[in-house]
């Protein structure tokens, strides 16, 4: 890659950290570009808006310095609804940032253009140019966290809906009835699948004394079951929390079985903290359960992969939104320029 | 509309009739056109492909007679997967048809190009063109009948997936372990909200006394409980069978919340026998449990509304299906011909 390609940070604003990568994007080619540094930080936990552009402009600058190169564009990533066109964050359930002009506010503090883009399409836009769907006409992208997000490729294009809210994998309801979800409905692929959902029978199980291994690392607090316990637990040889997992995959199956069937994508990435811990398990689970479930003969035409980008993926999705956004701005034929 | 517009010929080849329609298309602009003339036939009983041929042609010989109009084409919609570019019906559950050539044995009795689309998929294109879904960006077609089929409209166009295979909103799964399905799984919309799933409920309730309309219109037969006979009982103040239609509509909801869910689409067109009949009841219930299941604000966003083309939605998909395939032939700037 040419020293000179343009630079452009990616950050993912989390509800508890904040992630900003430099990448150098060739003008020449589509790509995530060559990733130059990578800075974390702390999201304050005040729910005041100056805080968190100060963090998040922090954490750019300190990209930028390792990076040691001038830079083109920020796209930064929420985890809620926004308004791309106007710059503004509609809301965040866990930030308190409401109605709030983020990309003005950020690109004021850093001398910089600043593009929103929504951090489960971000995942997805980064898997889909430099990641595990690269190439992909009609794909799917399942993230799983404390909840689940989605989002969808057509013709080689994120899919947004009319609206711009296509892709809630995670309240596709696979068992009505079943248990609770934090969007109030019952038995929602989030309600069965999600870290949150494994958290509920791992904590049960560790609480009556099956789960030794996971009562050593997480205790019975609950905010404590975290992707790495789980992963403690199962090296510690915890069945019963492998058990817990593998039903966790079995819903994911049956819900990537409603979405291969509906969509009929080539292929569908799972990512997010779960799956960097311990995704062989829980996509082997899901994998038998969605193949029982799908319509004759479309087994063999999706992959069903890890993403490959991990931590990564939202930044650089980020990242490549801001190029996209600002080259679309730019009148054909204008030279590339840099900010400081 | 002038006088000599082309005109094709849309067949809907069901498993128990045949119906077939001459429309004449003005060639300057898209839309479904002008009917007409109409007929319908019987679908052989006898599973031998040279009479289902011959059934198809009598039925579209004599709506071309009707129309008094030399015929640019034909479009025949078949209930199962197809090869479109080799004119191959790949197999269909209730015809017997297996890898056959019906483009190229129908054009060889009828003497006009022909084109093959699946049935659902016709259907939502002539709502899209020119019924219930016209001017649409991104929707969604759900038709009910023994089964449930579907098809997905993105950015104006057919979305057909990465192997022609997207829309089966049948089968997608709402209750883990619930009723047997037709595809083998448990719990999908079409074993919950299909015309065959109403039938299991009234057919029980009729038989222990509690529907006595229903018994006299059906009497204990399965096979005789279709919509007219549903009809009937909610007329004679069956409030048994109105429960059934409720529960039903209650299910379609639940599918319709995770279809909106998932692809935000503006609109959502209901069609099939069922809805032709007692559609309004229907979709009160639908609509209903979809806006306590959508993601907050989407209800606003997106119309649930009947088929507007009814039975004539298939075979005018068809005949537009056919006349793109046509003119997606003809080199650009050649003439329109016509053959008799």
């Amino acid at each position: 890659m040419a020293s000179d390609s343009p630079v452009f940070i990616g950050v993912d604003l989390g509800a508890t950290k904040i992630v900003a990568a430099a990448l150098a994007m060739d003008p020449g080619k589509e790509g995530v570009g060559e990733v130059l540094s990578q800075v974390k930080g702390k999201t304050p936990r005040t729910a005041k808006a100056k805080d968190i552009v100060a963090a998040i402009a922090e954490a750019a600058k300190s990209a930028l310095a390792s990076a040691g190169k001038p830079c083109a564009g920020l796209g930064i990533a929420i985890p809620g609804p926004l308004d791309r066109a106007k710059g503004l964050v509609r809301y965040t359930p866990n930030l308190g940032l409401e109605n709030y002009p983020l990309a003005q506010e950020l690109s004021a503090a850093l001398g910089m253009p600043v593009v929103l883009e929504n951090d489960v399409q971000a995942g997805v836009l980064g898997e889909l140019v430099g990641g595990a769907l690269r190439g992909c006409r009609n794909a799917v992208g399942v993230f799983i966290g404390t909840g689940i997000g989605g989002g969808i490729v057509i013709n080689g294009e994120l899919y947004r809906g009319s609206t711009g809210s296509a892709g809630e994998v995670g309240h596709m309801i696979l068992m009505e009835g079943g248990p609770v979800c934090g969007c109030g409905n019952y038995g929602c692929l989030e309600a069965l699948a999600s870290r949150t959902a494994m958290a509920k029978d791992a904590l049960a199980l560790a609480a009556s004394g099956k789960a030794p291994a996971m009562l050593d690392a997480a205790g019975t607090d609950f905010r404590k079951y975290r992707s790495s316990a789980f992963e403690e637990a199962l090296e510690g040889g915890d069945e019963a929390v492998g058990g817990v997992v593998d039903r966790a995959g079995f819903w994911l199956g049956v819900g990537l079985a409603n979405i291969v069937n509906l969509l009929n994508p080539e292929a569908v990435v799972v990512g997010g903290g779960v799956t960097a811990r311990f995704g062989k398990r829980l996509l082997k689970a899901a994998r038998a359960s969605m193949e029982d479930r799908l319509m004759t003969g479309l087994a063999a035409t999706v992959r069903i992969v890890q993403s490959e980008l991990g931590d990564l993926a939202v930044p650089t999705g980020a990242a490549i939104a801001a190029r996209r956004d600002l080259e679309a701005r730019r009148p054909a034929g204008a030279k590339e320029k840099s900010a400081r």
